[in-house]
């Protein structure tokens, strides 16, 4: 089987899981509304994907590992809705976000029972693999909310450094995908050794697919993104490419990147210009030499695992799927 | 040992404990900063107590449950923060509530933290008791839940009948203290009836005490209690007089008790009408009485435990301070 076909089998398992899951069937109750809003929107679910295919590949039985691996998908639709209140975020991927919909109320207490509903889906593992798999969790949920808590602070900076950048990618991003990898080895039967290998390289792979986002948002074909390109320029996001440009640029060229937003140009005038800018600095190459770099590393993990060919194979075309993506 | 010699032992190490928690010295992150801030401003810890006792009287060693004890605290305060943002409440217990220390995103996202820290610290349990307690750990976390919605939903509405009254009081209050006891006696190797039973005698109590609070705020001491008295008739609170009020009124009494909002009187006017008919209902001794009946129904529970004498005159003493205090 094709990668597609592999990643169509998992994804389908997850989906079906999820559509039996209806929290609002199991109670009356209107706090569950927004779960399944939330799930039913859909989307790729990289997460449980990654830990099915983790658990599979060092052996282990997968009908054990799905309802863990549900948890991983409901966790981080759990930061999403608290994300887009603390980002007042009117949309998410074209629909109304949960406090919008209902209100912000509603959107604090339902998204801390999508974190409860998180830990119990994982509290659904076999009882051998729950301390440790409990211990990966809530590692990797605590440096999502420090990544969050980094995003906010960095939002208010005037500039924040290279290192800052890849932090903050690494917490908000890259550690879920990596736990969710880790979670799956566990429940597979994978050494300690060889878990914490799948986190890495998790956590690389995720963050060059947050870098890859910021790239597609500036560089991106919008008939493929379906957005407009330059929105991140427009509201001033501290992308990679932004970090990079003023990490690189001389005095006079800093200082040109900040004139801009001041002048009172029009939004079709601040996008050309920071284009002009970024092409003066090399930063589209810049960036693909980066996501390359973290896509190497990602793949340098995968080198030793006692997996199969095929799910070697696998592995490999998910990392090249998320960083070659035109969406 | 008296009851009080007990329960200081318990509190001071649970006290003790909260002090090497120290969130904030474990990492740099400012998200940490409320986490300490709210478990300083102390509290008579009831649940980690409680958790404590219930440990001991079934024979567990209390240094193995002190940490998942820890849990009850940590996820105490996590509902404060977030029903303080909630509630739009400035104060909690005289200081300022997180989120009007800091903002509204950090108090979400110190909640969110704490809720995690809870976890991490219930997975702190012995491997061999993690399944069960992670359980009861998710159940009691969904009905507080259920129990704030509850809360916000009633409100909005204009009258809630006793029941409602009633479940929402169990879930916000009874629960919580319940699972306690509960993952206490499952910690001190109790068995699955005996575990239930501290469970019920949580909730009972837990009842009672919500109760005895509602009695307090309108008929305490204001010298003992430490805030004005008539606190919630001024705000429409549904407390349990106001639910039994409405329920055992006549129309002309309903109507009446309605009018007096509506009808531009002061303060003092709206405490001394309301409490001229609470006195003409009777409505100060009939809460007392279901006090007593919760305690009755709750002692009920700890008749055939098999724990020591002082253990059980232990809880009793317990029961009764919960419900005999006068503040």
């Amino acid at each position: 089987m094709g990668f597609v076909e592999t990643y169509s089998r998992f994804k389908n398992l997850v989906d079906d899981e999820l559509g039996r899951l209806q929290f609002s069937h199991q109670s009356n109750s209107e706090i569950y509304q927004p779960l399944d809003y939330m799930l039913g929107i859909g989307g790729k679910r990289l997460r449980p994907v990654m830990t099915l295919a983790a658990c599979e590949a060092f052996g282990g039985n997968i009908s054990d590992a799905l309802l863990p691996a549900l948890g991983f998908e409901v966790f981080h639709n759990f930061t999403l809705i608290h994300d887009d209140i603390m980002d007042n975020a009117p949309l998410r991927r074209g629909k109304p976000t949960v406090h919008h919909k209902w209100n912000t109320n509603m959107g604090i207490l339902s998204g801390d029972m999508m974190l409860i509903k998180a830990y119990e889906l994982i509290g659904a593992a076999r009882p051998e693999h729950l301390p440790a798999l409990l211990h990966v969790f809530n590692q990797i949920a605590t440096a999502v909310c420090e990544g969050q808590q980094l995003d906010m602070e960095f939002e208010k900076a005037i500039q924040i450094s290279m290192d800052d950048y890849l932090r903050m990618v690494k917490f908000k991003t890259g550690v879920l995908l990596g736990g969710a990898l880790q979670a799956g080895a566990i429940m597979g039967g994978a050494s300690n050794e060889d878990a914490l290998r799948m986190f890495r390289f998790g956590c690389k792979i995720g963050t060059a697919f947050q870098i890859m986002d910021d790239w597609l948002d500036t560089f991106g074909d919008p008939e493929k993104t379906g957005k407009r390109a330059g929105g991140d320029i427009l509201e001033r996001k501290k992308t990679f490419l932004m970090v990079k440009a003023n990490e690189i640029s001389d005095k006079n060229q800093r200082f040109a990147l900040q004139e801009i937003y001041v002048n009172g140009h029009s939004n079709d005038e601040i996008i050309s210009m920071t284009l002009s800018l970024f092409d003066t600095l090399n930063i589209s190459q810049i960036t693909q030499a980066e996501i390359q770099q973290q896509y190497s590393q990602a793949i340098e993990e995968l080198k030793f695992l006692p997996v199969s060919s095929a799910m070697h194979l696998f592995f490999n075309q998910f990392a090249e799927y998320l960083i070659r993506r035109e969406s």
